[in-house]
């Protein structure tokens, strides 16, 4: 770099180039770190956590509830899978959108969730549009489930 | 997930519970892909296409002009560093805001460009913010310098 800026300009100097130019494959990550008193509250947090990158929760009221499943072949698998499941309610008709979840069934033998989903239907103008959430990954994930301080955690990279 | 939702509501149900979750390590990238009827106007317009994504470059006036100098020991190489320079020349006092790039030596055979920089500083409220450029990456990087069509282009990821 020249230390020696600042040049004379011409009248050529101000000419502008058209654009030749585009761009491409946006792509991005966030990691969702979310902890509890219990793994159980861990995962529940970790939800939260995922429709509070959606839209700006205060804005969320609960209306409805809904129910889901999930089951995997274990503890990695179960996280992935509710996450997934919660996403599913979020991007399938009629887009609900959580404010708090309460997992009811939390059997870590047979890796099975079943989780009461609290909020209302998306809306936009209501619903602050946060990032879209394109899939959960295996990426890095962590489930932190025997803590010495009691305190569970679970990392989790959602791509945006 | 249940079809059968939309539940009763008691009073409990709306009680929320306590943040327990944060946000971590948001990486982004994005492709910059440009083109031209030269290699050299690539190189040109991936450099203006990586200014443009730092800002909305009609806000950008030319009001001086600075010169950059970029040595490699491959075509590859050349691309990454002149993007560094750019790059630098924005990060480091006076923040120059490049809207024209005009390469005045391309010198494939010793790898190296020398180029003109015709821009402003960077000031906030005049030129909207855009994402923040952290670092050019080699990662995938396409330079097709041979083409059929007499359409030379450049691939280049950069860190947002």
């Amino acid at each position: 770099m020249d230390p020696e800026a600042g040049e004379i300009l011409t009248q050529e100097d101000f000419f502008l180039p058209p654009v030749k130019y585009e761009y491409l494959d946006h792509t991005a990550d966030v990691q969702l770190h979310a902890w509890g008193d219990s793994l159980q509250e861990a995962f529940e947090q970790c939800g939260m956590a995922m429709f509070g990158y959606m839209t700006e929760l205060n804005y969320v009221e609960i209306k409805e509830v809904h129910t889901i499943e999930a089951t995997a072949d274990d503890m990695l698998g179960l996280l992935y899978h509710f996450l997934d499941e919660l996403l599913f309610l979020f991007s399938a008709e009629p887009n609900i959108i959580c404010r708090k979840l309460v997992i009811t069934e939390f059997n870590t033998e047979c890796f099975r969730i079943v989780c009461k989903c609290y909020g209302e239907e998306f809306q936009i103008g209501k619903h602050p549009q946060g990032s879209e959430v394109k899939a959960i990954t295996y990426s890095a994930m962590q489930i932190i489930d025997e803590p010495k301080d009691n305190k569970f955690e679970v990392f989790v990279i959602i791509d945006i």
